[in-house]
């Protein structure tokens, strides 16, 4: 099948790539590398050095003999998209090309706002141009089980049957999302639903839990294939985070009291997932809603794995308990159905003693490149401590004027604009 | 009190603005004037001839010698926002400066992007400026009643207690909105509950129904006050474009079969429900809806209140049924709560003989600025007519130029885009 990954770059969108590759695939990938510039603008080096997009593809060339293509643009930029589709014709399109990160969203009104505009319009023009050019293919979209946030009811995936006052209908889950990045994929899902509609496209929502992992076959067959691996307090997540914490022998870190439960799904799982949706696709004009994970743990349980697998190993560590910089409810109902990945053929790879072990083994070799100042959280989701204070103080000017015309404001008025008489 | 009106320039707006500067309060308004560009480059002028806003606010000190203060800007500027509220300190912010046309946003891939773009930054703006500068203010947001699309429950006023597999939660209302313009509005709605939450805002969304009328007692004072009133299949909503048609003797269109049941509000009752918003704001945090019309009618019983009263008058006019350029149900369930406003104090003016009599008497005074060719619906939901063809095809190439460097991709990636090797 011909596939076109978005966001080919990434921590999931390149191991997508060599994986559907792998299996036969016509692969194509597009980027645009802004992650990582944002990476470079606040100090969030992955874990183990990742080659350049370009350099990947030629060594998955020289170890397997297969080719994925390259697109190098910008999903904001509606020819760059319209061009890509119609001269790649894929058959699906697999979207990971989005800022992929909550804190990253809350630290300040400008990235806040890149953000939703980022992920709002590069989605919305990958659906225009599906229109314009591409009908048939099926949009394969990375959602978020954060989406849903922990309603006080179980989530059904994507929609619930309500009755009330004596009559039924089917409506689309309601959402309350906690941050402005997970609110993006929440604007994206009514898009995506409403043009699936409008223009009989088709598209699988998969709401993804939170991915933990390092490796996958693929990334294993060389070195220079590795991913993008972040244990940060701003792109890394709570199991990547733990894990490294754990071999850095510093105590794992938990907002709060840790009682916060969530989806978590390995990243071997998560490419088997992406395969079975492509594999199965929806009907011309269906949108449907996966949800993408495998089990649920507290914050806490996760932390108490790691901290007793990592004793095992002779990491003796600490759990610790910080303020929790977020807004989130830290004892909660959380019930969420996870069934038809299931039953189009997952089987999956719980978190166990042996996926810890070589996660953790893994992490190992590349301990001398763990920084331990990039771990703690630097964003409050309240500001009160400033408006990414903590952030914008430590760039230097000069950086600071580079990120400023990143995202210039648009130009609707032109000229200096007038506050007169206020 | 201190009121910002955002949007001051248009068809609310600016009756908005002197509505609540006829009542005291200190009155300031925003607009970059973008909507009338919008008119020019869509062909779609109002009915009555607008001056302009530093004209209306002159003649307004003239007539009443009340002042209201002009602040020119974009809502996408964040330095603009976070300075005009800096400086003016609203007590209440009264958001309409939003693109307001669903076939505007229908036309095509870029309309469609920066209708998004444009509302959701706007509104974003405005949130982080409050939260920057004016934590204590009141947002009073324009939303639609178009958010909830046509379910087959009754709809309430935003939330909706759900209960389901024997729990029981309280979530926002279920929104299934059918145009990229009315998903702008969901989108707002979302971050704007977000944003109450984490930041603890106060904000009262209203949800408001097709506003119709000419006229308001201040926009009566002096023909220089009068409003922006459209006829046209862009801009102009059923209800002014059936008097418009009266009036030019030309068939009242409906969409399909005219089933379609939609909530109206009168213009003056539209005032009437933003001042009761602001004279009873909500509790820090609080993020409230109100669904802010007093009737509704099914599309054809609206095309025959105004074809009786018009026959009336002597205007013998037909109803023509056209095909339904949108996607929408012509036969469905629709009651919609709305009874908050109505406990504020809401003293309906409903549609009467005396109301369909003034309107169409106020659009007779104009009858010879009406432009027959301007009221047909000219954009297709699904596309079908090709996109935007009739649009595009009419504005000659200067202008096409000129309307693309309007919006232009933004500058994430500098240089040339390469769609290398597909």
């Amino acid at each position: 099948m011909r596939i076109l990954v978005l966001g080919g770059d990434g921590y999931l969108g390149w191991p997508a790539a060599m994986y559907l590759s792998a299996r036969g695939h016509d692969v194509a990938v597009a980027d645009n590398f802004i992650k990582r510039r944002w990476e470079l603008e606040l100090d969030a080096q992955p874990l183990v050095p990742v080659r350049t997009l370009e350099e990947r593809v030629r060594a998955w060339e020289e170890v397997t003999k297969r080719h994925i293509s390259c697109a190098v643009g910008d999903l904001c930029d509606y020819e760059f998209v319209r061009t890509a589709l119609g001269r790649f014709r894929p058959e699906a399109i697999v979207h990971f090309g989005e800022q992929p990160s909550a804190p990253f969203s809350m630290i300040d009104q400008r990235r806040s706002v890149l953000t939703q505009l980022n992920n709002i319009t590069g989605t919305l023009n990958v659906l225009w141009a599906m229109h314009e050019v591409a009908p048939a293919a099926h949009l394969v979209k990375l959602g978020s089980m954060g989406e849903y946030g922990t309603p006080n009811i179980d989530i059904e995936e994507g929609f619930i049957e309500i009755e009330y006052h004596g009559r039924k209908g089917v409506f689309p889950f309601p959402k309350q999302p906690l941050s402005f990045y997970h609110l993006s994929k929440v604007h994206d899902s009514h898009n995506i639903m409403f043009a699936c509609e409008v223009w009989k496209l088709r598209s699988t929502d998969l709401h993804q839990g939170i991915v933990y992992g390092v490796a996958t076959d693929e990334t294993e067959l060389d070195s220079r294939l590795a991913t993008s691996f972040h244990y940060d307090g701003i792109f890394g997540t709570s199991l990547n985070r733990f894990c490294v914490q754990a071999v850095a022998g510093v105590p794992l870190t938990l907002y709060g009291t840790g009682g916060q439960r969530r989806p978590f799904p390995n990243i071997r799982d998560t490419l088997r997932c992406v395969e079975l949706a492509i594999l199965h696709p929806p009907r011309a004009g269906e949108y449907r809603v996966f949800n993408q994970f495998t089990e649920t743990f507290s914050i806490f349980e996760l932390a108490e794995t790691v901290r007793s697998m990592a004793i095992k190993l002779g990491y003796p560590v600490a759990v610790e308990h910080l303020p929790n910089p977020r807004l989130e409810e830290e004892k909660h109902h959380y019930s969420a159905r996870h069934q038809k990945l299931l039953d189009l053929g997952l089987q999956p790879r719980l978190l166990s003693d042996v996926l810890l072990d070589s996660m953790l083994a893994a992490i190992r070799n590349h301990a001398h490149r763990i920084r331990r100042e990039s771990i703690l959280p630097r964003v409050q989701w309240d500001g009160a401590s400033g408006v990414a204070g903590a952030l914008i103080d430590t760039m230097p000017p000069s950086q600071r004027a580079a990120t400023a015309t990143a995202f210039p404001s648009r130009g609707l008025m032109q000229g200096p604009q007038l506050v007169s008489g206020l």
